[in-house]
């Protein structure tokens, strides 16, 4: 055993700053950007800071300002602008800095979730002990690319297992979340923090260990390219290349590549916004594969209703006749809140049964992480 | 079956719009920056495009530059700055715009690779076929946290399983590959494109199907801080967290939540930089853990070296008198070739084999994948 000498040290400190320098790419003059901790997440608020010397204005939006808002930050000597914003409730949030014209990512968080189109940063204040990286076991998050004879390009999905999961303990059950239009197979597992709701609620005892799979809902342009994605929200689930490739490729790939049972009463599906539609969509023209289902803040659009009675009416009213459980939520100021109403409206009509919460708040991923967490607990029990 | 009417797509796209815009937090009105796309990989150039009507510059820096450069965008009437950069290289690049003085991702490319303290772009130029996504069977990387004895905070590694990895086919030969300094457990799976490579390699017969881990190779400071992240580029493995994790914790807990062997000869280890300093330290001291070996881009600075010699000697011995495998590389420009060479001076002094390979180009993602692509191949073999 010996003791670190100085010379050591020296030569430490020289090959980090060297092998940093070069692997990261970064400048080697030291700047106040070096050490900036953006963001920092402090009792009763949060501080936002971005060095950016030349800017004109910086300003800051985010999910937790209304929609639209965008805060101007201050500029200090050293070129670091900043920002504290009190108050912010526990939870998750998306935020990007606006500088020049551009919405751009936090340079100093390594936190970011891609979207469909974009990249934002994210910061999550502790307090919703459910949404809380807890000390518990923790299952893990996989990005599984595949192809699909829907598509001409490869497509993408996260995968989560339980904590432990072991093909001995299965076969598991699985839940199909769809994320929302914008939102790609990645957003549920950021932002929405399933894996982590997923974490907390088997570790109490309140959810049964379960794979949840997180495809990408937008379908591709013919070219591939993101810019082109269209939304396909319509009541026609086997035109939708969603569904086809769900049904035809993504079940049967789950079912061979994982410990997933294969019994119908082990599957579960729940979106929300646009996939919630694709969720009704799906739960109504395959009621015989989908038991469980959850739609949060969505149902479908007036011009669209018509259609649903025509091509789903006897699906309702074969859903009215099954052991099913039927969970929507929304929020009291939520978009798809009337929407929400006139699906529930239309579902008693043909005398299904189903669980209805209504929350405080709107179409925002807070509500949609608490719902997931009020409706996982209720799968794939007997 | 129906055709579509002008009603129900324009209910389409109305719901589009409306869910996209609330779910992504985007502007409704419309403006350059929604169908802009950015980074467009063209025949013979890349160009790099960044809505930012406001800025008074803008610059685009990336590993496709030399270090350090920065180039000016051009501002059209639209407000859009554009780039076309000629002759790029095929390669992944990681690349950042500077607006204001600040550095920061493309906010139209969904491809963002995040480092220690930082977020990048990522643009893939296709041309090196082992490093393309090809139409073959893919792998899946998981991003698994898991707690660890040694450290305070969660910690995180990206794990690597082959096309149709299943218990049954198991069990399964593990490279554990450590990224460099400044890099995070995610950057061998993105800009190194690890994951694609092997798919690729096992897919031609290549390399054997097996486990990637991908650990964190930092260690962070008490208060579980980025900014506060240590390099450990001592010679005592022991000494270094990152070790005591790796042997203590990271490995039993592959060899037990996966399907992964537990003989030594089904276990190589290899790193870049850094990591190519862990890996000869972890080497040396746990050579019969580690029959395979490769450092990439790596060896020990001046000062460490008479440590080496005093805490390995033996251990260099030994290692010249077992069947291993030292696999080493390095650029011809690179700052790691004169440790590199003195490296391997010191291995042949005690008698020891190895492989080298001496490369165009320099402390380069491009070097290390293309090692990654040549060291695969020679591992696991009887």
């Amino acid at each position: 055993m010996h003791h670190p000498s100085m010379r050591r040290m020296r030569a430490t400190l020289l090959a980090a700053a060297l092998v940093q320098a070069f692997a990261a790419g970064g400048a080697l003059a030291a700047s106040p950007n070096d050490t900036l901790v953006s963001p920092q997440v402090q009792a009763g608020r949060v501080v936002f800071s971005m060095y950016a010397p030349e800017a004109a204005a910086v300003q800051l939006s985010g999910e937790m300002f209304d929609y639209g808002k965008a805060v101007p930050l201050a500029k200090g000597a050293d070129g670091v602008w900043s920002l504290a914003v009190p108050d912010v409730a526990p939870g998750t949030y998306r935020y990007t800095f606006r500088i020049g014209g551009a919405d751009v990512v936090d340079p100093r968080n390594t936190e970011a979730t891609r979207s469909q189109t974009r990249v934002q940063s994210l910061v999550h204040v502790p307090g919703i002990a459910v949404e809380d990286d807890q000390p518990v076991p923790h299952g893990a998050v996989a990005v599984v690319e595949y192809r699909s004879p829907v598509f001409a390009v490869p497509r993408r999905m996260h995968v989560y297992t339980p904590p432990g999961y072991s093909p001995d303990k299965g076969p598991y059950p699985v839940l199909y979340l769809l994320h929302g239009g914008g939102d790609s197979d990645e957003n549920w597992s950021t932002v929405g923090r399933a894996g982590i709701i997923l974490d907390n609620l088997i570790a109490a005892g309140k959810a049964r260990p379960m794979i949840v799979v997180m495809p990408a809902g937008h379908v591709p342009a013919a070219d591939g390219s993101i810019a082109g994605a269209m939304v396909a929200m319509g009541a026609d689930a086997d035109k939708d290349p969603f569904t086809r490739d769900l049904i035809g490729t993504i079940i049967p790939y789950v079912e061979s590549h994982y410990a997933a049972s294969t019994r119908a009463r082990d599957r579960a599906i729940a979106g929300l916004s646009m996939g919630g539609v694709q969720t009704g969509n799906i739960a109504l023209a395959y009621s015989d594969k989908f038991p469980w289902v959850g739609i949060f803040s969505s149902g479908w659009f007036p011009d669209v209703r018509p259609e649903v009675e025509r091509l789903h009416g006897k699906d309702m009213d074969k859903a009215a006749k099954s052991e099913r459980l039927m969970w929507v939520g929304y929020g009291k100021t939520d978009i798809a809140r009337d929407n929400s109403k006139a699906m529930l409206k239309m579902f008693a009509a043909h005398g299904m049964r189903y669980q209805e919460l209504e929350t405080e708040g709107g179409h925002t991923y807070a509500n949609w992480r608490r719902y997931l967490a009020q409706f996982a607990p209720l799968l794939f029990r007997d």
